[in-house]
């Protein structure tokens, strides 16, 4: 059974191409809210678990000991676009153990390509990726989109008294405690699920979007977690809303979403068309994907949600404008639409 | 109902992404040889008929008037990188028409983001875009993707003895002659069919692949063509296997294939997920679709395509690997494999 059509993209009045894909959408109590496809089928939500990665960061003290800023936080719950600020702000938070990103285990990748970002505001759109040209240097792994949440490992390792080396083998007792913390929000039993190697190379497990929103909404209202993990919780939400820009990087739709929607709604995507997020006012748990792996569907979905469970005024038009987001060609001449199908409106 | 899934993404062994569309693959004799999904539908075929498009560029005798070479031909069916070559050849094709870039109506844009060609080569890879950066320049028309194809419109226009003003219309002459030429190759009735705008602001049709692949059987083999037509679409044919970083640019798949196979495939990207393509030894016409707009799945179906009808040795390395990609991650360590599905691989 293929899921059902989420985003349609239109040119001339018909439709051009289609999204498919799988959205759940829990409560507090855990009770699914919302639904559309299959959402029992296990997926790998990739990097759109980074904030529950992150918790053991915070619940182990590292994040005192080191004094962790709200931007090294949200840093660690982040897919930068490797912009000088990241850079600068993952070696800051190595530094501060008393290491250097030579103990980075993510790779090094070219800062990355932002379109987006380079149509609002031309080659500024890649200063990043300039700079590191015009030095003629080649990247780090500090440029790694994944090099904060790798900093906030090694942060973890030392002050739990563990050599950070090896740190991204499923083995290692700092990756057991990164993995126990999902396990344990999302109630999955990853003992038994299905292990892959993400991009980053630490282990990703295929997990089911109903956990997941189930993780998201616990993340988003405390309930049915201990004290000491919904405070760590409420930080990284603060954190991140506090610092949008360390999450994504220029022109991202999660850091621009949250530039605006700040504390009421936490939000993060993962590569291949995952999207989770947290909805702190109503206690509500997101977790979708898009069956081709297309980041422009994802984000077309998660505003649809946005819209559709918050109060949204016009401040909100970074969201709003995804509903019926107008597609120009490069003489500026409107050429199609590209919107959520009826059902996801609702 | 749905079209059937095309193309798989692995991780850890289970599917992680898939890529649904259709494809049709036509005779001479205009009989289906293979087909998968809704070949029925209308779909727009955006930059993958610019060969086609060519067409009234020779047979008008503008091309043997202005003296064009198998580049500048080339250019004129591309999708190009915007790298210096391409603009470069765009300018001359101008210049020998006793014009300049003022009169393109493609519209600016930077030039294309080439994340492989990157990885390839480092920062060389975008070259074009460094060059224009450090210069402290914008793009001009000439950087457009379509630049070439819009060079030869403006040939065709000054050839035939019409102000090229506003020659992207739908009602200009030269417009009509390359619309008749595309009605003709794929036998659809373009009055009748849904017009969109391209992204270069000129109209596209909405075609069947069934006719799409048709009309690319006739550019492959010359039958039902007049004399005139077929050595036409010969010569563009020739022109692309002779020129092939003129129709792409660095890494992109029609420039690799195509430095590969040289006259056994015209392959043609289009923008959302089509491919068109023509087999001269066979007289096979190819049109494919993919419903979401996925380039990588586009790639791996023509890739699937060729081996399928093509016999190729150890030299075809670029499209074979294709039909068992390793996908690694920033480590290098493989995290997947992405491949066409066994009905494809026939």
């Amino acid at each position: 059974m293929a899921n059902p059509l989420l985003v349609e993209i239109t040119r001339g009045g018909i439709v051009e191409s289609g999204h498919r894909g799988a959205l759940a959408v829990v409560d507090p109590e855990g009770r699914l809210v919302f639904a559309l496809g299959d959402i029992e089928r296990p997926i790998f939500p990739r990097s759109a678990v980074k904030g529950f990665q992150a918790l053991p960061l915070i619940e182990s003290g590292a994040a005192d000991r080191f004094g962790l800023t709200d931007a090294e936080l949200a840093l660690a719950c982040a897919s930068h676009s490797g912009e000088e600020e990241h850079t600068k702000t993952a070696a800051s938070m190595l530094a501060k153990a008393g290491r250097d990103e030579t103990c980075l285990e993510c790779g090094a990748h070219w800062p990355m390509l932002n379109q987006r970002a380079r149509e609002a505001k031309g080659p500024n759109g890649d200063r990043a990726l300039q700079a590191l040209v015009a030095a003629g240097l080649k990247p780090s792994a500090l440029h790694n989109n994944c090099s904060g949440k790798h900093a906030g490992f090694v942060c973890l390792a030392i002050a739990t008294g563990h050599d950070p080396k090896g740190y991204i083998q499923p083995e290692h007792p700092t990756m057991r405690e990164i993995t126990a913390a999902l396990q344990a929000m999302t109630g999955f039993d990853l003992a038994k699920a299905t292990r892959g190697v993400d991009g980053c190379s630490i282990p990703t497990y295929a997990i089911p979007l109903r956990h997941l929103a189930a993780g998201f909404a616990k993340f988003a209202s405390g309930v049915g977690l201990s004290p000491a993990r919904a405070q760590a919780a409420r930080r990284l939400r603060q954190a991140v809303a506090a610092s949008p820009f360390h999450v994504a990087g220029t022109g991202r739709f999660d850091t621009v979403v949250m530039e605006t929607l700040r504390e009421r709604a936490f939000i993060k995507t993962g590569a291949e068309g995952v999207y989770c997020g947290a909805l702190p006012e109503l206690g509500y748990g997101i977790a979708l994907k898009i069956d081709d792996g297309a980041t422009r569907a994802s984000e077309t979905v998660m505003a649809a949600l946005l819209a559709r469970f918050l109060a949204l005024g016009s401040e909100a038009k970074v969201v709003t404008e995804r509903l019926d987001h107008r597609m120009a060609n490069w003489n500026g001449i409107e050429v199609g639409r590209m919107r959520p199908v009826a059902a996801l409106r609702g």
